[in-house]
């Protein structure tokens, strides 16, 4: 594959999305540039991003509109193409580059990986997200509970089942890159992770291990320093 | 692989998630078995299904939820495991069983069809899900709406770009087995797809194909009598 530039990740420092791939990149060693995506009110005032302007109304610029149409990050330029939708990126970024499989080779295993992984992007996530709990309104903390709830309700079986060290075994997967940012996420709406066993310790686990450090939202280039770790 | 028992397909008729697997079976060439489940308020009573009545409180069986958690259709059993999921049990199939490919084989292009895949069902879907409208309740259709129309604005784009015959090129993948279903929960929710000329053009392509009328939720075992094709 041709990789003579390094690919551009158009992010912020706290979308989930976002952090899912910069781990992916991690993982793999790959070298990369950002440019964050201001996902905040009128632009620019990244010294006063707090958790509430954070969630008010995104301005995109029409520049970026073009690199992703949804309107959401991450983006991502790599190899002369645009791509966006984190797990069709990190997939892209697995079976393109060398380091650390992504997801297992055995099939079983790899739909296990892909089934967590839809559970939280599709199933959890999307519920949560900026531009719908904008729509929601007043009820945003208790709609993001309730789904991030149900879906852990779901998740912590599975997972029960799945894991071994990580989510699927004890080699880190897609699953694992899913996971911690929306454990994240969790905290941040104020979802008790304790009644959550496995979900915690894998958490934890995968916490402790630098790819997830190096990539976690206090230590980004848009980071405000209220926030930075 | 094992595959001397036939799959096992839980679903319902009209779920846009069953039918994106029952597709997949059909242009794979799979024989399998279907086990409806029941979306619907106080269970077996199919003969008076209704738009109304199937978007009410599903009602599902603790045996149901032993095999998939999330308490959401479809769930597979096939080689002797579980799986939920549409998209992880659909590349499960494409990468266990011979057949047409669902993704090609060109990284650039699989990464295309993932990012469809993914804005359909991480980006759309879940938003006018069965679970998440019954909670936005009175307002359900012009939340659903609204959505739907966000994604497929997006969608349109690029589409453009990527399509040829279908939605990547000029091979049915798994992007074509989410737009349709897609396409399908548009026009309950009186969606204006005239809009979309791209993914109008493609969804009439593919229902042209075998594969997705024979999958169609008109023509299901669970479907009801005022509802079949």
């Amino acid at each position: 594959m041709a990789t003579q530039t390094k690919p551009i990740l158009h992010g912020y420092f706290r979308s989930s999305c976002s952090w899912r791939v910069r781990i992916a990149f991690a993982l793999k060693g790959v070298e990369y540039d950002q440019l964050p995506v201001n996902l905040i009110k009128d632009g620019g005032q990244q010294s006063c991003v707090s958790l509430t302007v954070a969630l008010s109304v995104p301005k995109l610029t029409e520049e970026y509109k073009a690199l992703n149409p949804m309107q959401q990050v991450p983006a991502v330029e790599i190899d002369g193409t645009t791509l966006s939708q984190s797990l069709a990126v990190i997939q892209y970024i697995d079976e393109t580059r060398p380091g650390p499989r992504l997801l297992p080779a055995d099939p079983k295993a790899r739909a296990q990986v892909r089934m967590i992984s839809d559970l939280i992007a599709s199933g959890i996530q999307p519920l949560q997200n900026l531009y719908v709990i904008q729509k929601i309104g007043a009820e945003k903390m208790q709609w993001s509970q309730h789904f991030i709830d149900r879906g852990f309700q779901a998740l912590e079986p599975i997972l029960k089942q799945t894991a071994g060290k990580y989510c699927v075994g004890d080699e880190i997967s897609m699953a694992d890159i899913c996971l911690v940012p929306q454990v994240y996420n969790a905290e941040r709406f104020k979802v008790d992770v304790g009644k959550y066993p496995t979900i915690k310790r894998l958490n934890e686990a995968l916490l402790e291990i630098e790819a997830f450090q190096v990539s976690h939202p206090s230590r980004q280039p848009d980071t405000p320093d209220d926030l930075r770790a």
